[in-house]
């Protein structure tokens, strides 16, 4: 471990708290091949960047992103603002060769991620987006699977990601609720990580038929954007129109044959941060539950006629047998939602020493923007659409 | 209960057996209006229909249906033949004033659908498509909850229906399997039941975008057709186009702006007669699995906060409190599939004496049959159809 | 199938009706060796029975037990009153020479059973105590699976009953609560169906350690004893002494080293009707709860290590497959509780004609008072007693 | 946060690592009162310890726990020592002024227990035992709800803790599972958890009747004890008598009259930290599992009638609603087991900063260590036991 590895993170906010979780984490429970420093983070806010340096443990605050990814100190770059930004700082980062992890959605367009792999492919530099959920210990052992054929030929993708937080009227319009911003609503937010699981798990997207819908069009403005969940007055207020979707669903299929539904929504109540998947195939079948990410149901057509089922595999089993969850506790003693970013974060690490490429890489995210775009595009002109 | 109803059945296979039941168990559980007597049971295998008759309980067979429909002895006609003899027999029926129930899909197009309901309008007779769904207590219990207001405005209907009996390539090419006769394959025999549950829990369809799709379009012929589940031999053998769906599924929107998503498809492995159904609206979501047809979830958003959650209904209160249930068992005993046939024929008995609509009437079949038509148009076409 | 046999069944409430449903329903599912007769049902209320007798279907009514089961034309008795008249009656039917079915518990006392078992044997009836649950499809392959070996060697039989029932302090004091009619309370009503349990898939006990506790000990009487449900007036009215236990449980041990731990409670807030059973052994798992009967859980730790999981059968595949359900409908079409009664009757109606023991005997019963006595004595003694 | 409080950990196994892992992230989710040093790590092992050091993120290693808690610079003392150290360290601890945090169990007999909280209360140290449960969070909701009045007065506390991990009869006999170093088998090591939540939430124990059990009773011996999971070859090798419990269970009751059934195993096949707790009161009942441990079951009888239901609450709503959650991640971003430490070490500075006892103190690792010894000493006599 002669190397050392340092991290430039610019944006602080949820997924920055996520993700500098994830640095500091990854050393102490994963054999990397790299030393890993938390050298600077960086945001727009002085206070505010000084702040989040403290708690979360960096080294040093930048409130210039221009002087991270330029710092000949600076390894690695990790991007986790709006995303509006993520073309321009990613493709910058490149350029500067540094290796670049960024959240997803890659970008606001094709164009934009288009131009993101190209930077980074051009720059040689190790470049992931960061789709963690591909490394939720239970959909790594759903790959496993599928990949040594214990479905056969797949079938069905069936994917509802549902939430409820916008359900109140009288949420604010913050950032996720502008396009401008934000590119779209439930689609590039959450519909990008269903559409990410397909290709992973099934394969690449044929073409598309969708809908985007918003149900509550005008909301109260936020004084202070950014503050996603902040209280305002219930006083006469200004109002702002909501511009981008409040659902988004599609049908399709997949260049092998298989069929699509994929469907994301913020306005299921009670469904928090729900993702009921499920894969149907010629031998068997898998479903994932992200509320209950721990386990993955398996049905194996293979087993004797009297016993069949779907079996709940609590997936926590030592390493060698199921993927990344051995590193943390014995058998039965569960992860949650933070250790999907340490997973992310240990194979980036190891890949940018290796320099080889690591999934979900920014093609991945390029693809996944095809998919989405497809989507909005269909959505708009009410017809099938190619991917 | 001075009056007595003679019923005659035509067709004595699954649903035959289903019917006999309902029709020997509703004087036993519920207070009905009239005596009801298994008159006369119908098919065109004199052999069969005759052990059918010894079987199933009725008096008398016989293997013509215009006989028992002409029959002045006879009061109600319950049509269970394959759908593609829906339409003649239940016209001739109305035409001979007796009231009617017909299996579902009501009939083979629209069109069929649209003369079955005005025959039976025109002869006043009272008229019921076997939906038997809507008779789960669970879904009764759904339908109140909502009527109440209780989930407010709705947004979504999420449903997928999956069964998986025909994943087997040797599976033979069944009546079910053969469009002249079926009409459609996954779409007409399980879609239309979650289109139906759609329509009597939400409301009309508005427009609708779809895709059916075959996976196996070959398979080895059965001698004798109608013997479903029969075996063939592994050697050479003849075999035929599959010329209906194994998978039908749509998008669309209701009159009142709920978003729809369903699915239905015998092609999910491990599900054997899985619905999963959801429906989210401003104040609550309900949710709903056929394998679990005693349980209804229900989340209520008017509860504390910190005590939220989807509430795990086991649908076997006393009458009065839940419906249909309480004339069984004590609460906490379980029924089954077949007491939804019971809680239809209970209903339409009664209905009979009243001589007043009962829902679902030939007019939902038909409504539903516009449904199924409109996403044919749409899956064959590739754009969206108004209902 | 010449033969016929014709069934007298004493007391007509919540068993009876149970019951009757059971001989109507045999007939009609099962390839029975006899034509079954219902003959007459019998109960002490005049208005009563023979109201019972048009509801359920008995070609006669009586108001006098010994008038039937003296009867040349009956065959079968069938004892469905309170438990404090079981054995008069059964060792009566068995001296005339009548087959017996007599409802759980068998009888007040091990006296009581032992004086039963021997009428029967003398009289070379054939005898059984409905202990329903042994015949419901998941408990039987929970049986097979066990008698093949697929659990190896049992270590633990951990079962709980639990229902609400006589939460509400207003409950009335109906005859099952009234030890001198019922003998026990939670104890015999219920406990006794889990050591049934125990008894048919683990082994026979071999000593016991038990807890009886009554929480609420006084209760309003009701006017008229054995309307369980009725419903009293709130002013203020007489009370009376529960006499009975509200729960009773136990630990253990089996003859074969397994250990045991047994609960039952009508004292368990929303659980209507509930039993969570768990069996493990060294090579696998079930899992079993009564609420969801037609499921049954099996973890088996011969499956890959990867993918190991309890496997949620739906217990619904064909006859040959599993036991009992495919007589009825296809797969994924849910049983409910009435059927574990149609499978007891079929059996024993089979094994009438065969003039063969038929599971579980008087001996079970007996072997099952002998538990239920030792636990009595043990929560009495505040000792450890053998079996 | 003028303080700093300087931690000294003895032991660095399982428990060191989960309680290292709490140390480091609880200032960076938590507002601690206190600035936390991470000072000194010590085992007995040189490299060991060493390397633990640097993978667990401490200043300093030290291979005598005498000389970390006389250390001067040194505020706390953190113990994970395998069981029959922990009141030799405790003690000396204490009576150099340290606050004790102690992994359970508290000790190896009330002798020990009573022992290390006279020298705690003597030195008005603060000191906690690591009964970590009490702190996930849908525990801690359990705890709010009922001392909020929504279960009444409860009836039934019901708890089974279940584990795999030596059904294998190749499992060799490591530290847990030699008495004179574990003081007993899943007893003091699970059964201790069961006890503390029935404590934590019900109440104190009055008497109790035990049952403990040893399957397996020789094992193959591992050359290096401590080395929990090591193989050992399959060639003929020494083996050792295990003379620690396979097996614990429990009836009994509480001071406030409500009935107790506590079973721990680590012979349950498919279970692999199971805990299946249920709660019953007067007016509702809880559910809990820890495998599911993001979840609270409830069921509130104040609810209508007619939708009424287990509620399965997803315990993780902000702060201020449901407790420690919202400090972590957004609703419906579930939380794993080490978070449980990380709650539990944010408290305890926070206490020792305030110098005011916090639950649970030495005096509940006292308490509970009478109930464990009760079970013992009822187990071993065949009699029930006074708490």
């Amino acid at each position: 471990m002669a190397r050392t590895l340092r991290v430039g993170m610019i944006g602080y906010r949820f997924m920055g708290r996520a993700h500098s979780n994830a640095w500091r984490q990854a050393p102490k429970f994963f054999p990397l091949k790299a030393h890993v420093e938390m050298h600077t983070i960086c945001g727009r806010n002085a206070a505010g960047v000084q702040a989040a340096r403290a708690q979360l443990g960096w080294q040093n605050a930048s409130t210039d992103w221009r002087e991270v990814i330029e710092s000949p100190l600076i390894d690695i770059v990790d991007i986790n603002t709006p995303n509006d930004s993520h073309c321009e700082i990613a493709v910058a980062a490149a350029q500067n060769g540094k290796h670049v992890l960024c959240e997803k959605p890659l970008a606001l367009s094709v164009k934009q991620a288009q131009a993101m792999f190209n930077a980074a492919q051009k720059s040689k530099v190790v470049h992931m987006v960061c789709h963690n959920y591909r490394r939720i210990p239970a959909i790594a052992l759903a790959k496993k699977l599928i990949t040594e054929g214990a479905l056969g030929q797949i079938y069905h993708y069936h994917a509802r990601y549902a939430q409820d937080w916008i359900v109140d009227p009288d949420f604010p319009l913050n950032w996720r609720l502008q396009k401008n911003v934000s590119g779209s609503g439930a689609h590039g937010d959450i519909n990008t990580h269903i559409i990410d699981l397909g290709r992973y798990l099934v394969g690449e997207f044929k073409q598309v038929c969708g809908l985007m819908h918003t149900f509550i069009t005008e909301r109260p403005l936020t004084e202070t954007p950014g503050k996603a969940q902040a209280l305002v007055a219930k006083t006469p207020r200004k109002t702002g129109k909501v511009n981008v979707d409040d659902t988004s669903l599609f049908i399709g299929c997949f260049e092998n044959g298989a069929i699509a539904n994929l469907e994301a929504t913020r306005f299921a109540l009670g469904r928090k941060n729900h993702i009921d998947l499920e894969i149907n195939g010629s031998k068997g079948s898998l479903a994932f539950d992200f509320e209950d990410m721990n386990r993955l149901k398996f049905f194996d057509n293979t087993n004797l006629a009297d016993r069949q089922g779907f079996r709940d595999i609590l997936v926590t089993q030592p390493n060698g047998i199921q993927p990344y969850v051995g590193q943390w506790w014995p058998p039965g003693h569960i992860l949650g939602y933070e250790h999907t970013f340490v997973h992310t974060v240990a194979d980036f690490v190891n890949a940018c020493i290796d320099r080889k490429p690591i999934h979900p890489t920014f093609e991945d995210g390029l693809k996944n923007q095809r998919v989405l775009e497809a989507v909005e595009e269909s959505a708009k002109s009410g017809k099938w659409v190619k991917v």
